[in-house]
């Protein structure tokens, strides 16, 4: 399944990029597939493997301040595979044209 | 902590009345304190039970159909309980004036 | 149609109730039916004059910050009326049970 | 500022990708810098061009079903601009390697 996630720290100014920094080094770091978005990181895998990895980046972001926004959203789809390249890719036959990634 | 969730089966028709009442009897059994809202549960508690809650939801949606598209939100605040009830409350207050809940 | 929506001002504080309060002053004197949730606030009506609530909503909280993320949830059906009542009650119906709300 | 959506129509069956491919040909069109991901599209621009884009989209899928689901997340920083690219660069920069995207 594929899921995608964004971590926001409240409270603790308006530049987030050296949280952010934090929760990417733990994503890049467990070998799932995945990419970098600006508003968010995908990742593709299993239930488990992927709740533990958000679980981790939300209580690394939880040590640096009070309070912590957390959206995740599934998108779990039988049978399918390596969804993280194919989705865009299958969008792009339809069209008959490269997007912008 | 707050979470919001919604679960939507893709595919299996418009009307989702009755994929949505297997869910909600699946946290209205659990226990934890929830409200349902007419575009998601909101269930207050820690990270695993809460988490463990809406997959065993979202497996209960997969067996229905190919394809869910679920959504979390999460609110996750040192040190405060029962937001289910005082976030609401909390700004009630600011503005002098109960709202429509 | 339905949509719900939550407005977070960063690195002004981890309070926010104070500028929850300002937008739900707004949305309450709009005159659109709603519910305020523990995790944001659903109105039911139109497409251009809910936008335009939460417009106003999202600049009058750029104004006490720097940096402001806003989600949105819509959910558009045909030929309904009233969702903001009966999609509850619907599931309500379905499971022979009235819910928390 | 950033916007990312994802436009779901409900009930038309599991594949979605020739209903996204109408959504993405708007986009393209639009002349607006956007990205493609596997979980929505990120869009740059202004409030009113965005939503206008956005309600394009949203009413295009709606011809082709009785239920639309669209959701939207915004992320508006004020003096910050091309912040499409700079986002992810700057959180590359602080972890000092390039990120998969």
């Amino acid at each position: 399944m594929l899921i995608e996630f964004s971590i926001i720290p409240i409270g603790i100014g308006s530049s987030l990029s050296a949280h952010i920094a934090e929760v990417l080094k733990i994503v890049d770091a467990s070998g799932l597939p995945y990419k970098a978005t600006p508003m968010g990181t995908v990742v593709e895998g299993e239930w488990d493997e992927l709740l533990k990895l958000i679980k981790k980046c939300h209580k690394t972001a939880m040590k640096s301040g009070d309070r912590v926004v957390t959206t995740i959203s599934i998108d779990d789809r039988k049978g399918k595979r390596n969804r993280i390249e194919e989705k865009v890719r299958s969008v792009e036959k339809k069209i008959g044209k490269a997007l912008k990634k």
